[in-house]
């Protein structure tokens, strides 16, 4: 069966996976891109954007992992838009004509409306669904391909809370934020079912990795 | 001028720095001994009951650094005892005759009482200071040497925002703990005003070490 899998998720120190006031202008509020910075430093995000250069070390081995063997992602409706972007009916997400997923993309949301077709393959499907429910769907669309959730913390936290996340790849960002959404929530005792990996990077991030128990 | 150091503060992957349901038979609630595991099994620990064997890796490397140019301790109330011990007029603390401590250690309570002489140097004295005054005593009965700050977290924490730690060891363990007390709350930006050093040991406690500049 295919695996339901989380990749790059970037926390701080203090659990928070996006800050306070998030808005159209600051996505992820007050933390703005420190919590990304390791990312967007990565050859892997230089050569989305067609750029030369960036880091080629452990950093860049997760960030690659973004795109292997995904037929779908998942995302909440806080990671495809900024607050209330329901109220707006020509929004079509925060990445432009040609979005960098690829692939169907369904949006959880308790107000959804009709499918939007995107440049490069990235079909935005909006559904008002459990976690079991949206994830049925997703694997039926990813044609044995894995399903890629994709955020924002309270989706993840959702879907660990249920048991459905196969791999979980953390980022965790040595910055205090203080305030914002945690990732670490209601998920008491994680660990006993999760075999988990910790490696340093010399960037200063900490990426750990959750593999479910079988 | 001496510096005040924080070593071997274990917390859980969610920020906490003991459980929930503190009590004399469980001194760390329902975390119990899981955030000092990697601690307990250094050679360093073995040593000081006398006993052999132990790790002598990157943990203990750590470990060691407890003892290591210290003239005094600071804790609160919450590692002296089991709640309500200040209603126990012989209450001397977890570690019976001989305390490790071998120095003068300030207890940070609103109840204080006569000072305690144990065996091995150790000497209690019980203070309702903020930290800026108790630091100022503690510092006077360190003869030059550094200031241990103990824990708990709260006192970490209360001195962390006061600007009054140097040098703070961190051991984040790979658990989820879910509820106790947390390490980072009110710490906004901390990092600001630390470098911070983070290495993964093979144990999969991550090290952090946040040293204040200058």
């Amino acid at each position: 069966m295919s695996e339901v899998r989380v990749h790059n998720f970037s926390i701080s120190l203090d659990g928070f996976a996006t800050g306070e006031g998030l808005s159209l202008d600051a996505p992820f509020g007050h933390a703005g891109e420190r919590l990304h910075e390791w990312y967007i430093g990565t050859r892997f995000f230089h050569a989305q954007d067609g750029l030369p250069g960036g880091t080629v070390g452990v950093d860049n081995a997760f960030a690659e992992q973004h795109e292997q063997n995904f037929g779908v992602e998942i995302m909440g409706a806080g990671k495809f838009g900024p607050p209330n972007w329901q109220d707006d009916p020509d929004w079509k997400g925060w990445w432009g004509p040609n979005p960098p997923f690829h692939s169907p993309v369904f949006v959880l949301t308790h107000r959804p409306r009709p499918s939007i077709e995107m440049e490069g393959g990235t079909t935005y499907h909006f559904v008002d669904a459990t976690p079991h429910e949206v994830l049925e769907q997703a694997r039926a669309a990813a044609n044995g391909a894995d399903v890629r959730l994709g955020g924002g913390p309270t989706v993840v936290r959702d879907f660990l809370a249920a048991g459905l996340v196969d791999y979980l790849h953390v980022a965790q960002v040595p910055i205090v934020l203080g305030r914002g959404v945690r990732l670490w929530d209601g998920l008491e005792a994680l660990e006993q079912t999760y075999a988990i990996e910790t490696i340093a990077s010399p960037s200063g991030v900490t990426h750990l990795t959750f593999a479910k128990k079988s």
